[in-house]
């Protein structure tokens, strides 16, 4: 029994079988494989994109869900990193060529023929299939240990939110202490980024469109500031303080008002997948030297390291725990911003295919 | 005596004075000034922009000239630095802070208050004047010595083009040998790019939109291979090949298709100021770690390596030397890149007076 998004691109939640039971979909257990029970699994913005069809690439009927944590049932002969009871995660890919420069150097996430977690076909051929499922099957190389000191739901949206910022935060040499970053946008993402950049001792402001998250922002997340973007008084006194800028804005928006922001050598790092141009003039990254660049996910060994990263720092991610039978809704309301700050379903927890059947005929 | 644009926005030579003979338009001797007696200046890209208001700041009557070599021929009385008779350099900047924390890390040319050669305010609140002048007076912080072993007019370009593509070099760390680097555009910066690379033990390949240049920058430049942007085979056969493009196009021109030729972390390094807005979708630098940056000339500090370097390695800058009357002609060659690859003017071996007078008239 698996979950699907169906093929009306509606995102209505429908029972689907191959005509087997509980993870009769998946292959059958490869030497270097591990099969994980699935506890619980994240629900991330891009799910949306991939479920909805968003970047055109869609295949259905899809099992999305790429924020997975639980149990190791099985592990095949080769597999000497893990044994049966062993709670683990697995993130957003499961494959890769393990040649290129990127393998070689364990960053696998740039691998040019990674293979996602779903919406994708692995060795054998067939659909990947993600963690909105009873069970998955994943090579021991793409499967992390959830670290003593780390419940389960709290570490499902590190395997995607929490890596996405540590990686460029670590990568580009920004964990040093005292500097001063922005986080700009507050979603699942932006909020894990306000909590690993205050762990690491960096000054926070969080910049947002409206004043609407303010309190949030600095009485609960613990920024230290909060910069609305139309206010141009409060961008100009902060123009040039900035070490860094983590931008999580997943929709078009203009880049120059946060490149201002940045101080001599700044980054301003691109987390969100847009598919329409952004667009900047030259002068505003060559008179300060600032880089406009990117980062996606991280490698499986930032992804280990985020994980203690947390447990070492006393870090949780702030989540919202659901049942499977209300996933459509956490969809719309993830769609509209109205979540703080992460959807993570207990799979395991819900009576799965009574609530995929009730939530299916309630769609129809 | 000084020579400047005039107020008609044309490129016409005139002669122009403050009432008084060579040099007397300049301010007394400062303590730590240095009094330098133009022998060779650079015409830069950069001259025209600001001879032809293209950024909407100039003002007239202007003294252009950044590329600046000369003879000390008096100091103030607290420069310990330079003594009469040496041979010197001044570039794009007279004057910073010396306070921010641009000026502190001695890269002044991030101050935000650096004072341009010209066209700029001094803090005497008199007019920056450049170097197609007899004489200039400079503060010693802003002047370099000219090594032994490199000919002045060989190092006008340095001050200015060479300095521009060996900061970025040496700042984003890309100097060791064996790197692949590609080179957009084959102008005056462009070609020390190619030289400076070569030098440095890259694997060069210039990168541009025809194959008129082809033989030019293999056989004469030594570059390593030739891409025309518009071969859509060879362009994708160079995918995620460079470690970095030194992009040199001063005018509007898409990104991706040099972003798709970087590896990962490859580096897009913007040297040209473009006031139209340029673009890209955010994959295209998230999927590889790419960096769109930029830089500025370079710092005092820089210049000397620079010019150190080009001794070291016996490089020398391609430039054609051209006497004060030829200035216009000069400047509208270079304006339809018709020169290979800077145009240097011997100002002290010019009869400045009467060709400017001559200049001035066939312009009338």
């Amino acid at each position: 029994m698996v979950l699907v998004f169906g093929k009306k691109k509606k995102l209505t939640l429908v029972s689907f079988s191959y005509g087997m039971c509980c993870g009769g979909d998946n292959r059958n257990t490869g030497p270097e494989d591990v099969v994980v029970k699935v506890l619980y699994c994240g629900i991330c913005h891009t799910d949306i994109h991939q479920a909805k069809n968003h970047l055109g690439a869609s295949k259905y009927p899809m099992v999305p869900g790429h924020e997975v944590v639980g149990e190791v049932v099985e592990v095949g002969p080769e597999v000497a990193k893990y044994g049966v009871g062993d709670v683990v995660g697995v993130g957003v890919i499961v494959g890769c060529c393990r040649e290129c420069s990127p393998c070689k150097a364990n960053v696998e996430q740039y691998c040019n023929k990674k293979i996602w977690s779903y919406n994708d076909v692995y060795t054998d051929g067939r659909p990947t299939q993600g963690g909105f499922a009873s069970t998955m099957v994943v090579d021991q190389k793409f499967v992390v240990k959830i670290p003593a000191g780390l419940a389960p739901e709290q570490a499902a949206p590190l395997l995607c939110a929490g890596v996405t910022v540590y990686s460029p935060l670590k990568h580009f040499g920004l964990t040093t202490p005292g500097l001063r970053g922005g986080i700009l946008g507050l979603g699942g993402v932006g909020h894990m980024g306000v909590k690993v950049a205050k762990a690491m001792g960096h000054h926070v402001t969080v910049i947002s469109s409206s004043s609407k998250k303010r309190a949030e922002a600095m009485d609960h997340l613990g920024a230290d500031a909060y910069l609305v973007s139309s206010d141009a008084a409060a961008m100009a006194a902060a123009a040039d303080s900035l070490d860094y800028i983590i931008d999580t804005v997943p929709v078009h928006h203009p880049l120059e008002p946060y490149l201002a922001l940045l101080k001599l050598d700044g980054k301003l790092v691109l987390l969100g997948v847009i598919g329409e141009p952004l667009s900047f003039v030259s002068p505003m990254v060559m008179l300060g030297r600032k880089a406009i660049t990117g980062s996606f996910i991280g490698s499986i060994d930032e992804t280990a390291e985020v994980l203690q990263f947390c447990v070492d720092k006393g870090l949780t991610s702030q989540i919202e725990v659901v049942k499977m039978g209300y996933v459509n809704e956490a969809l719309e309301r993830l769609e509209r911003n109205d979540v703080r700050y992460r959807f993570v379903v207990d799979v395991a927890g819900s009576n799965v295919e009574a609530e995929a059947a009730a939530a299916d005929a309630a769609s129809n």
